[in-house]
């Protein structure tokens, strides 16, 4: 018997700017101009049908004006769209366009084009360069950082996807103006759950302020926009792989996810989190983490944000509770809740485990005390 | 306009080994038991149709009766299962499975599974362990070194895909005995490519004991399976995204990918690029880089693999150069040849350049001189 070592040992630079501001079209083109990714000419715009006419077709435009070869693939808006089959049609339309390695592909959308167009990236020709323009709240807040790109299947959500990390990051906050408000709510779950799991500042000022975001307020959404950002990216840069600190970015999603599936879907992701985040906050008082007061702080800050804070009336009680063991922090058929210490900060149960066992008991009465 | 910087450096270790021996099913489960992908007791053996009753099967039985959780999952043998859809089935079949992040997989085959198999796991769950059990010699001489997996699409080949290491490969050369000779002697032509672009001695060697290899000669097979890994290890390492250097690994395959592909697929890659490595050493000769008697040299030791050193008569000659155009090598319109100087070594052209400019005429000229 003999072996043969392969040494790949090196270190890999992966860093990238993010950058927030106000129609950020021009300084795109302008960056692409001055090497951002290098000598590609070729350049893929991926986005949905939504978005398609409202902004994707205007970087394509550009990208043509300014002398670069480009070609505009869209796909029907909706997390529909977040398949293997979408994938091949993305790629199937670059091959036949003449793509090969030497491309780039900017996504312009919200969440679901930015983790598709992500993924597309990082296996075509083994991997190309992507850039990602955001056009919501929820893309600002969640696709922004942490490199996390992935399709759905029948069998899973996200399960089929890879860790790839964009050349930069635009957030576009004037395209917050043409999110339907209850899309824009649903970004702002995300917010508030940042705020309440890691910055009480940050939360005082929502407090303050969340009714501006509705208006398009500048330096509000800009402030969103970056403690979003800085929130997330302090808890993703120490746990990139997920081992232990990034479930923290869980809070409100054990009843929140659970409460997405069993309305079939008729709550967006931010409304079922928002009434996850409401469940953490009781589950936290019942525990004695934060007071009732906090609890009812956080409350009063999801309904201000225009999102729904109680369960609806037609959703099962007992299958929401069975339906809350399919949460990934499920251990040896534990449930495991991540909870807010007060307002701002997140109870560490050891080392490297943010998630506190809370039996079906305890989460029923949770459940069934919020009406 | 305002920034935000993602610092993303570190170092990563992908360093992996590579064992060669006879019958290594048994040091696999050891290795697993002695922690090779930690605390994973769950594995999805990945094998086709060929390899499956021969060496899969086993492999499977062996982790159950270790207490492991396996499910064996085979398709198609044949290039033509290196598609998307094969993909597809394999994470379907995991997903249905119960399988989810906590899982290896482990692929038992030749090339097309350990292209395939790696792809899954580089994209199940964002990626999960996989360990190659190599079984062809074709698999020995390319899949175990350079971390390339990928699928075919009808546009292309290898173009949808990912660099991802194992955390261990196997080359049995047990395997390479139920192997029809055809593909023995494909597989030998990637080794003698390998002795003509980086090592003299080894091409003597070869010269000395290629017909063993025939009759699975213990010693002949382990040192094929090592030289072959150390060949590609060298210049894979020193350029593992192929900028440069890496184009070396091409010596043969100008000529021979285009006769693959004008041939219909008859002939083999192997066979191919044997054709490929006798045009090579001729353009060789043509430009001075070495002498007809080494060029010669080349063309006998293909012959005695029962390899294939003439243009077949059922290829079109025109239709081949003008196939030639084709090449990931072309640059601006112009053909590019890796050549060789003398035995065991390549002719460089420029910093980072192996590849020299061959006019139309010139190809021309070394294919039709090719009865």
């Amino acid at each position: 018997m003999s072996t043969f070592q392969v040494e790949l040992k090196k270190v890999v630079d992966d860093s990238y700017e993010i950058e927030v501001g106000y129609e950020l079209q021009e300084k795109l083109i302008e960056d692409i101009k001055n090497g951002l990714v290098g000598k590609i000419r070729k350049f893929a715009v991926v986005t949905d049908s939504i978005v398609k006419p409202l902004y994707a077709e205007r970087i394509y435009r550009m990208l043509l004006l300014a002398g670069y070869q480009a070609e505009l693939i869209d796909f029907l808006a909706g997390e529909e769209s977040k398949t293997r089959q979408v994938k091949e049609y993305v790629e199937d339309t670059m091959l036949a366009k003449g793509f090969r390695r030497d491309c780039c592909i900017i996504a312009v959308g919200g969440g679901v084009v930015t983790d598709l167009a992500g993924f597309v990236a990082g296996t075509f020709g083994r991997g190309v360069p992507f850039i990602n323009y955001a056009t919501t709240l929820l893309a600002a807040a969640d696709a922004s950082v942490g490199g996390k790109t992935a399709v759905d299947t029948p069998l899973a959500t996200n399960l089929i996807g890879l860790f790839n990390q964009p050349e930069k990051v635009y957030i576009d906050i004037a395209t917050w103006k043409t999110l339907p408000k209850r899309q824009l709510s649903s970004g702002l779950a995300e917010t508030i759950k940042h705020a309440c799991l890691a910055n009480y500042e940050f939360f005082e000022y929502l407090s303050k302020n969340i009714e501006k975001v509705f208006e398009n307020d500048d330096a509000v959404c800009r402030k969103i926009a970056h403690e979003n950002c800085r929130i997330k990216y302090q808890v993703v840069m120490k746990d990139e792989r997920e081992s232990g600190l990034r479930e923290v970015l869980n809070l409100g999603h054990t009843v929140g996810r659970a409460i997405e599936t069993v309305s079939g879907y008729r709550l967006l992701h931010g409304e079922a989190v928002a009434i996850g985040l409401v469940a953490a906050a009781r589950m936290s008082e019942k525990f004695g983490y934060c007071t009732a007061e906090e609890a009812e702080r956080v409350t009063a800050l999801l309904d201000r944000a225009c999102l729904p804070t109680q369960i609806p009336e037609y959703i099962n009680r007992e299958e929401l509770v069975k339906k809350l063991y399919t949460d990934k922090k499920v251990k040896n058929g534990q449930l495991r809740f991540v909870l807010q210490k007060g307002i701002g900060s997140i109870v560490q149960i050891g080392e490297n485990d943010f998630a506190r066992p809370v039996s079906e008991e305890e989460a029923r009465e949770v459940i069934l005390a919020m009406k």
